[in-house]
């Protein structure tokens, strides 16, 4: 990896992304399937950069809260990676899907086990093991994020959680087929109950930069406690690059060439192994659901800076 | 990247490797499609690093020729991108596929435009597009490889070429089925012949490495003349790391973390950005195509050395 | 249509099928997805033809009840059919599925409108729609049957409901599903009690033979009354013929040459339009889940009277 | 079989029919794939009815030679099937596709297996086949078309064959995807050049009507002599209900409630059997490929008349 800038720059080009965004605003819009998410205004923009040390900065909206959605996916992978170990594997997959997030078509085609943690039958699977595992899977998420982001303010959004229940037939739908083929253990409401609180937390830039930070340090906690195994540190990372941003994994690598995770609030983490972890988020997204100006931004991160994993 | 060995280190490294392949020998099976292949004996076993300065050395079989196949799709992607340019990307995808490499379903409900350069349907159309542009696709291959390995014995293998053109049923109706969408601008008979000989090249775990060697170097050939852009040459390498070894890309990138590209020969080569490239060869096969001892050496040098890109 | 025996003589036709059938018992395996149906001998068989006039009779368990299952979905379509006309078919197609009876691949790729109503997503909206219209579907499709059964015993197995809901993750799935797509009006737990209840009806072929007699008699209830239009009554059969035994509607027509519909339990239904209608059971099954012995009865029969609508 | 007319009160009811048509012109659109078809008024229309005994008689275009196209894979089957009986199912299914005509999606799941002798894949199946048993599957067809019309004059047509053989990927492809299954014999080139050439064949109503009169007699050639048992022209028409119609086959069994075969020209032959044929022919086709006129004239003329096998 060539490193133009030491992480010290990293201000100046924030900075310049956070202009260079503003004079040209993206043309994506606010996700629409439910009305809390659909009101956000779609130029807002913020940007944080999270260095190994626990120092953060950003630009923009970089401290104001939004929907974290799928963003969540990575940390429940996290949590119960670090409980169960690779039994989880024979669970989900780690394959790309190259169908759309919330597809049924290929979990039938095999049988009920999901391609990876990342699209939502993925993401269900694992919420239900941890929640089997800890009892509140949602809970254990949300201490997680308080703890990383040293933010004792993160919390659950009962109206979007709500919200998410009142819309969430094709989630049932995903649970009750993989509850069909023997893939889920706890009764369907109780863990749809337990997906949507996780996906209802509403964290800023700079929680979420934060709250990643562990891949970067290479499994290692904010306290300085391992969470996981420097392998299975790597094997988020990988999951992330190959699977993180929906049907668009690749457009991903190869334009941001990083791993990554977006939500439909339209917000994006980054990590840089070893260097830093980003989140970037503007809601505005493209059809593909990942943020529109946060991809160009995280493009411009890694062209400006030299940055990428490749 | 954290990297716990130099370069000047990568050789116990090998012998290291070379030992515990030979002691656990895999259960994978040579490709059985054509007959040429399914001749090798699939305990064999080469394994080869290159410098980006052309320094290379190897353990096993590496002066062994075999049957590059499916390696060469990355050079003819390279060779047609430097000519072409991002106009190629309209006619070729850059994601996942989700299916196995010779599936026609996915190119169905995408109107012939396949997924990604990797699987064989993407392949061909790189192939149409640089025998357009040269007028002799597979001479332009060898021409490159030639030069880039250093090695002017290089040659195809007009048994392997005609023995898969005997076979070549599913390559024709991949290509007949491409052209009905339009995306094909050769005759069909005209672009299988180029295809199939550009399979065919013979080369070694050397050469491969040597030739890989301007991805390591951000796209500067051997000669230091420039191939392709820096950021051109790290979004060939995204597309390595994303759809590189067929249906297991995921399980690639989680286990071994680099950019990669196997061939059914037994062949996969590999890069570490800025390092080093790999080449392993060992033709019993795991039931997605990928080399099964490949896979597994490849896995061991990273863990040994550290050296990934997460 | 070449009539070779007159109704009259249908009786000793019966005798030499229940003959043959029993010399030579099928391989069929009773369904056994819930224990309730699990439990019945597969070489138990019964036959019964019913004449427009109402005349019934039959060989073997003619007169023992089992479960009707997907037989249900016959009366459920003509009874909303007759309530709604042709404003359904918006709703649900009447094309042949070429998938099994349980699938969600093509309902998503043709979102959310099942392909006919005799699978279980096109079942699923016919009974949503007659709740809709009539506020007790599984009520209203019970006294239909008593009424042209002349049976008033005939009830819903409440055991066998239980055991479906017990098991029925994958039809709320497809429940879900649906509603995702907006092609659900009343809450999904509701409609599943409905459907399970539906299925659950015990009857005998005496029993739905008489049933069906509409069918037979171009629209014309066992009262005299018109439920459907002779028009209508035709086009169930052409449901029936093309859609009504699950993915082997073309090897059934081939076959049997009539319109038809099986269930789970064992029975079959058949209709000769303006002749007779017949009612098969034994509940040894297909893979394709229609019973073994049942559909080689219906063969014998148009084999043996040259009756077949072709 | 409720028949309201004797056949002899046939010809006021086409004229009648005729008269709609033209009073209503349908919207469909010819066929634009090649140009021979494209050029055709899609306001043309003509009907015949032909009796068992060989009279035939019709209405506006009856005796316009068209582009029988499709039409021709009845006859390619039962040319066949007179051949090998039933061995040819083990290479080509019986049951409707759910896809379109030239889907190769299905193909793939079912390992080169085709759903039916009336998709494309099908048809090349059954044409490959003849072939291999009478060394000119063209020619025999054609022989066949005016034995049984009576007319001479009956040929292919070198332009359309010529034509479709430009435009030919798509069936290629097909035929390529099969040949990789091994479920075609002679090779790809020959296979397309008798597929062409048998879909070419330029033929009225009249012609058509009288051809297909087998499947009304039962079995029954024009001369008095067998083709096939009444079995198995029983099993033709049953195939033709269910899967004559490309994806539409379920609307048109619905509808019509006849066995029908269409094709692309803009011909469709339908079955009363035991009573009489018909062919209507109109080029302007729905989105599915099936006359529109062609398809209203069929509906009104069992509605009228009573006639339908259900």
């Amino acid at each position: 990896m060539a490193i133009m800038s030491t992480p010290t720059t990293f201000r100046p080009v924030l900075e310049r992304i956070a202009e260079e965004i503003e004079r040209t605003p993206g043309s994506g819009r606010p996700a629409d399937y439910i009305p809390a998410l659909a009101a956000r205004d779609p130029r807002r923009f913020g940007m944080a950069v999270a260095e190994p040390d626990g120092t953060v900065y950003g630009v923009g909206d970089w401290r104001e809260p939004f929907s974290a959605q799928s963003i969540t996916k990575v940390f429940t992978l996290a949590l119960d990676l670090a409980r169960e170990g690779d039994a989880l594997w024979e669970h989900v997959g780690r394959e790309p899907s190259g169908n759309p997030f919330n597809s049924l078509v290929q979990l039938e085609y095999e049988n009920g086990i999901p391609r990876n943690p990342f699209i939502n039958a993925g993401a269900l699977v694992v919420t239900d093991r941890l929640h089997t595992r800890t009892g509140d899977a949602a809970g254990e998420l949300l201490a997680f994020l308080r703890e990383e982001s040293g933010n004792p303010d993160l919390a659950h959004d009962a109206e979007v959680a709500a919200s998410e229940a009142a819309h969430g037939d094709r989630n049932a739908a995903l649970a009750h087929f993989m509850a069909s083929y023997g893939n889920i253990d706890n009764p369907v409401p109780v863990l749809l109950d337990q997906y949507f609180r996780q996906c209802s937390v509403a964290a800023s830039c700079a929680d979420l930069a934060l709250a990643t930070g562990f891949l970067a340090r290479h499994g290692i906690r904010a306290d300085g406690s391992r969470l996981l195994s420097r392998s299975r540190a790597k094997q988020i990372n990988a999951v992330m690059l190959t699977c993180g941003t929906y049907d668009a994994a690749g457009d991903f690598a190869h334009r941001v060439g990083l791993p990554g995770k977006s939500g439909v609030g339209g917000g994006i983490i980054a990590v840089v192994p070893g260097h830093c972890t980003l989140c970037v988020w503007s809601p505005g997204l493209d059809e593909r659901g990942n943020s529109v100006a946060g991809v160009a931004a995280l493009d411009r991160f890694t062209t400006l800076t030299g940055l990428s994993v490749f």
